[in-house]
């Protein structure tokens, strides 16, 4: 036997592990695999990517650097943190997420590297290899990125365009079956700008209870709501449904590199207290964010002024009416009103367009014709819409609206007879 | 079958996943599991933490702050940068990694969140569930952490402490089987504190070689050496064997909690073009570091002056030859001369202590009696030994020895006649 079981390679031969092989984002490989080509004579315009921070139009308010370099100055924070994070930040981080209807301390919260680790941290913690987690459709792709990398499978739950992208719960209910670990729900929502309202929160609350459902709430985009629309966390709402919330300075305060997330554990009735054991082990791997923006969080969080969210949301929602009026008259097009977070859903009726074949066919000639580039949704699961962020120059709005409004003249079947 | 295979629970239960409650860091549990009551009438010393900042002894040059201040305020690292890091980053560690004999560039480099991340990316790229990877013992715990937690295994090969802890290359050899997938090699090493020669290094590339094995080089404490050793990258002497390489700022630039590492690829005959791959994958799960230390990178590896690094390393040299000196002296100690990083083992001759079980019980009863707490080494899988750090200001040194000279003296078994 022993002989046998010896490594007798005679040839180097390195494979890639099978996570890494399964580890996957579909906007990458979707976006990589287009002709994005643009047309010479116009500038390009990207309303593609969701990082506010590209235009240099939207600036974080002085006081937050100022705060990281005291942290850095004091020389207090260069060593090791906690797994889970500074007490003190973590304590922050609970106030900042308490409401009326619940308070957090600082045990209820474990900071990571980005909203992105908090969700990975909690996939981790609640789903088994073979197991399925439920996510949105359309949604944001590092969901599936993050658990099929790990062997857990995703089944999709379905949005509802023609209902501000509510929760189709029918959808959701028949989704659900015996391997279901967790649902992920995503409000304020990339790319469906939807802010859920509080009855339809409660009503998806209601069918995780009935399922017994564990809920992971991605709401990095908590607070990003337009006016007329209030916003809940989901925690501040449930009364048994465990619920691991993840968030971060990433959207809000305009700082996606700083690469500070967190958790927030809400778990009225003490289901949870292996996955909050489960949850520290799993932070001892790869020790948190770093301690230099960790340190700074409770000033941060507590001192930024109001009006800087108030400016930043002012701006966006602007961006977004005045978008959405202007492609609303474009023919072939179809914007869904959005209500919060900085990107807008844009429906193509496709059949109206007989040379263009799909959403990722219309985006690239976009680019080609107009040079103009907005991310096809089949990047989100979802066909024959694309998504635009809102965070752009407002002069680069008009513009961009412009060449799609040249664009879909060029391309929209013409009228016969005044029939289409 | 189909409402057979629904969800059907009726009461709340979370359990926490396999991965959580495989993920286990041995420190932890072996350490909160020790009765640490200090004596009350001395003052604790801690000699146990490998965190070279909690004494403040160590301070890091003014330079490294002022860099990360200029990057703060040039408010140009707000956004996300590359999940595998910023090009000029990565080009600056390829410039520092290089040597006469091999020069990398920045594609072969991928930034991290600490070495800890380095280290996971790295078993993540080349090991699938139920294989395994080898490991040193002693060694430090992560490696198990890490890979234990992914369902991979670990199997240890032998460091011989009568040898300044070089490799058993029989006993590495005999490891080895059909399913490994990958050795990891620390040097300089924590808890040995040992630096291999040349020509050890090339031993253990050749064991590889012959087995076709790559190999995961943790040199997180490269360069830190003392006088009369010299510090080789495996990867500027390798001529066939895929090396990745893990280090970063955390200890010689003595910044653990600002939480930057890297990945170094040294693939000679490019045979891990798909591990390569692999790893710009795998970065796209948590998207790297944060962007304020990257974008530091290029000014602090290429301007931290030369007196720093002396300094530092002058400073823990003076420490281990202080440390070596004293409890050489002390019955029933046996140090093993340290050669580089910030460690110690010291062997218990423990049949000489009576009433003394092992180095858990050992260290236990030291922290009772005299207030001084050393790691006991079955956190490292090593029987009977313990770890000091040699990074403590130099008055505590010599308390600390005092101190483990009385305790040993109490329990020294007692001379009879002349014979022990
Ligand atoms: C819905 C959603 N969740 C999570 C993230 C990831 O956030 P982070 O950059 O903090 O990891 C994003 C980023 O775009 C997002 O849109
Ligand atoms: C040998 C070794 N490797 C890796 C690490 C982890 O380093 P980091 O803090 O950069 O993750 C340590 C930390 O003590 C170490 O001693």
């Amino acid at each position: 036997m022993e002989p046998k079981a010896k490594r007798m390679r005679k040839e180097w031969h390195v494979p890639a592990s099978e996570m890494a092989r399964n580890t996957f984002n579909p906007i990458r490989s979707i976006v990589d695999g287009m002709k994005l080509t643009p047309n010479p004579e116009k500038q390009m315009i990207a309303l593609s990517i969701g990082d506010p921070t590209v235009f240099h139009n939207l600036p974080i308010p002085e006081d937050l650097e100022d705060v990281v370099i005291q942290k850095i100055k004091s020389r207090k924070f260069n060593g090791y943190n906690p797994s889970i994070g500074y007490e003190e930040s973590r304590q922050a981080v609970a106030e900042y997420t308490s409401t009326e209807t619940i308070k957090y301390t600082a045990k209820d919260v474990i900071l990571t590297s980005g909203c992105s680790m908090a969700l990975d941290l909690c996939i981790s913690v609640l789903a088994n290899r073979g197991q399925n987690i439920l996510v949105p459709r359309p949604g944001f792709s590092i969901y599936k990125t993050l658990a099929e990398s790990q062997g857990i499978h995703v089944k999709y739950y379905d949005l509802m365009p023609e209902r501000s992208w509510q929760v189709d719960i029918e959808s959701l209910e028949s989704a659900i079956d015996s391997n279901t670990a967790a649902v992920i729900i995503n409000n304020p929502s990339n790319p469906c700008g939807s802010v859920f309202s509080r009855d339809h929160l409660l009503d998806i609350l209601d069918t995780a209870s009935r399922h017994k459902l564990p809920i992971i709430s991605d709401e990095i985009y908590e607070h990003f709501v337009f006016s007329g629309n209030k916003y809940y966390s989901l925690g501040s709402l449930t009364t048994d449904v465990p619920i691991l919330s993840c968030s971060g300075l990433t959207k809000r305060f305009l700082v996606p590199g700083w690469r500070m997330g967190w958790i927030v554990i809400t778990d009225k009735n003490d289901v949870m207290t292996e996955v909050r054991k489960g949850l520290v082990s799993l932070t001892q791997r790869l020790l948190g964010p770093t301690s230099l923006v960790q340190a700074s969080l409770p000033e941060i969080l507590a001192e930024t002024p109001q009006s800087f969210f108030t400016d930043t949301l002012g701006y966006v929602e602007d961006n977004a009416n005045l978008f959405y009026k202007l492609i609303s008259a474009i023919p072939g097009l179809r914007p869904v009103k959005p209500q919060g977070a900085m990107y807008m859903m844009i429906g193509i009726d496709i059949e109206k367009f007989p040379g263009i074949k799909d959403d990722v066919d219309f985006t690239e000639k976009l680019v080609k014709e107009q040079s103009v580039f907005c991310l096809p949704a089949k990047c989100f699961q979802y066909p024959n819409y694309f998504r635009i962020v809102l965070t752009i120059p407002k002069d680069k709005v008009v513009v961009a609206c412009d060449r799609m409004r040249d664009f879909c003249n060029d391309h929209y079947m013409t009228m016969v007879n005044g029939h289409t």
